[in-house]
């Protein structure tokens, strides 16, 4: 076998950049490990930004989205007792959010590839990438029980965190830059109406907690809670009863509904970057690179930005001949995900009250809540980054 | 001895709430423990917030300071071997600092009260303020070798952290807060002319530079240091190079001159809070409620709006017999406070590798130099935090 650009891993990334390669007309083949079923029903992210937006609809994958999102134009705070709203057009000239599940992107995307191509590969389980530094890669994959070999002018990593395209760049040359952090996020699905329109983003000295929903009738909501911690040691009404401690405003005027939760998960929360994000004739996207916690509903995002910059300098390639912005791709990425490293970890430590922390820093906490609430310059940095800075 | 509001300490803050108060036609006296040459030659802060520039020209000390002092529109970063300048009227609509020494605006402010009082007494130790709970309490001093009690209405202390007045808050009322950092400040005077019109803030993983000045011919220089450093075990030689290798830009095109060093000093990094800064008729202001890291430039601001607040205070008593605004002081200044403790946290973050921290977090403080680089909201909410916010 043998093609263009062989796509490692069939995650929202994997599957955008073989859609955008595909209307560039650059050839390409997805291999993703897992069955189509469980691909289409991970729960992961939620939120996508305005740039994610218009990349979905401009190639194509954006009707179901527009017909079932739901657009969000803000998020609401509630700390010491206060709520505060930030309004995002207002701040940021128009920009917004939409909330769509990544599991239904992950649909729309793998619909649209079954009846047009490029050919995606279920339960194809990828061995290793080899030959980085050579002009023909491979990748070594099982597939139907049988070894097989795809041979590639290039290889593009979109296998996640945990995934093996990251290794074909050599020690020596790849750096990573970690972070762990002491909490995690005990996430609910239930299904009762959001009992209200927005995201709320809750800063307790009790520990963070997140309002979402899913969709108009079904509510996501995110306790923080211990490393390690089984979720399933957490009754229903103990965890209604901690929501409702940690999102309680000092005068009232705000109630969350209940109803029967049907999910029950732990996320832990880590920051991560492997540096380049090329070598030779690989490149990695997405998880592969990258992860952020996920308090600033970064990492689809970014996934996002890496191919679409990706799949420009394939295009670019294609009909120039020329490898210029494939050479800049490591670099290009870089500076925005950074940025968004940045603000995924200031979200994180300003909400999350550290189990060793000082009564000094709750204050700084709070003080930096209260600044946001009162300051259109900081309310504006903050909705600047959340709805996403341009792509490239 | 009797008064109406009896100050402990001479330093910036008792000074101005002494000429603030006679102004106001309240009746007070200022006790000091140092005597006046001391006071006059302390080496402290240089940069004056636009608000505490306003308030020293509107009670007639800012003449000396309006022909001396050095304006400043802005300051320079250096990081990953890059410079920017962020333009602070751009940002603000019009605002600006000062550089003009503190121990300049305290001889201005003694030489003023030495002609127009209200009494002023140099070498009176303060050793005890008692009664805060009653309708009268005293400061016991001691002056002249002679142990003496000034009745008040109320105590102001003004005495700087390692100040008595504090105690006269009960243990159980009174609530700190404190963070101490992992670094110093080496600081330096130079007979040389600054190598820059603006201070310039510099970032490198060798440490944190800075470049002040005391006066067109004078340079003062800070370099980042372990703390319990040794001035005197940093040769001159050694200083210049270091500076010299932490402002580095990567294409060169600036260069720092050298210049005679007269004066070496290691100065601590500290976060202090204490709440609530009043009790009964006891009232603190400045340093002796709040201390901040010198990289905000913020200690001496600070104290010049607490007594700008409390003055107002005492005025609306005197002249309406309502407590109302002293009730409130220490609320509406610990906002304030809570804000630049939080500014002067994250310049002093942002811009200091901590020995202990790891290659990922060097990398969030680039890119949050990176954004103020290239976001106007975040250049915004730097500049508005450094010419300071507005007072009450």
């Amino acid at each position: 076998m043998r093609t263009t650009v062989g796509i490692v891993g069939g995650g929202p990334a994997g599957l955008l950049l073989a859609r955008l390669l595909h209307q560039a007309g650059v050839d390409c083949v997805v291999l993703e490990s897992r069955d189509r079923a469980y691909v289409e029903q991970r729960q992961r992210a939620g939120i996508l930004e305005q740039g994610t937006v218009d990349v979905l609809r401009s190639c194509g994958a954006g009707e179901r989205m527009d017909r079932e999102g739901l657009v969000h134009d803000g998020i609401e705070l509630h700390f010491d007792g206060r709520r505060h709203r930030v309004d995002f057009p207002a701040l940021t000239g128009g920009r917004s959010v939409m909330v769509y599940a990544q599991t239904e992107v992950v649909k729309d995307l793998i619909a649209l590839q079954s009846v047009e191509g490029p050919p995606l590969l279920f339960e194809a389980r990828v061995d290793a990438v080899e030959g980085a530094d050579t002009d023909s890669p491979v990748i070594r994959f099982t597939h139907s029980g049988r070894e097989q070999t795809l041979h590639c002018d290039y290889v593009v990593g979109c296998d996640g965190f945990h995934g093996v395209a990251r290794h074909a760049i050599p020690e020596g040359v790849r750096r990573t830059f970690e972070r762990v952090y002491p909490y995690s996020w005990l996430g609910i699905l239930a299904d009762v109406a959001p009992s209200n329109d927005e995201l709320i983003y809750a800063h307790s000295e009790r520990g963070f907690a997140l309002l979402s929903m899913r969709s108009p009738t079904v509510s996501r909501l995110y306790l923080q809670v211990g490393n390690d911690t089984d979720p399933h040691a957490w009754s229903d009404e103990r965890i209604w009863d901690e929501l409702d401690a940690r999102f309680a405003l000092k005068g009232g005027g705000w109630k969350l509904e209940r109803g029967p939760i049907t999910s029950k998960s732990v996320t832990p929360m880590r920051s991560f970057v492997a540096e380049p994000m090329r070598y030779g004739r690989v490149l990695l996207a997405g998880d592969a690179a990258h992860i952020v916690p996920p308090t600033g509903a970064k990492g689809l995002n970014l996934a996002v930005a890496d191919v679409v910059v990706l799949a420009r300098a394939f295009a670019h390639l294609h009909t120039t001949g020329s490898t210029e912005l494939l050479d800049a791709y490591s670099d290009t990425c870089l500076r925005r995900v950074w940025r968004a490293e940045h603000f995924s970890y200031f979200m994180t430590t300003t909400l999350h009250p550290d189990p060793a922390q000082s009564p000094f820093d709750t204050r700084l906490q709070i003080a930096q809540l209260d600044r946001i609430a009162s300051s259109r310059a900081a309310a504006t940095e903050l909705a600047e980054n959340y709805t996403g800075l341009p792509i490239g």
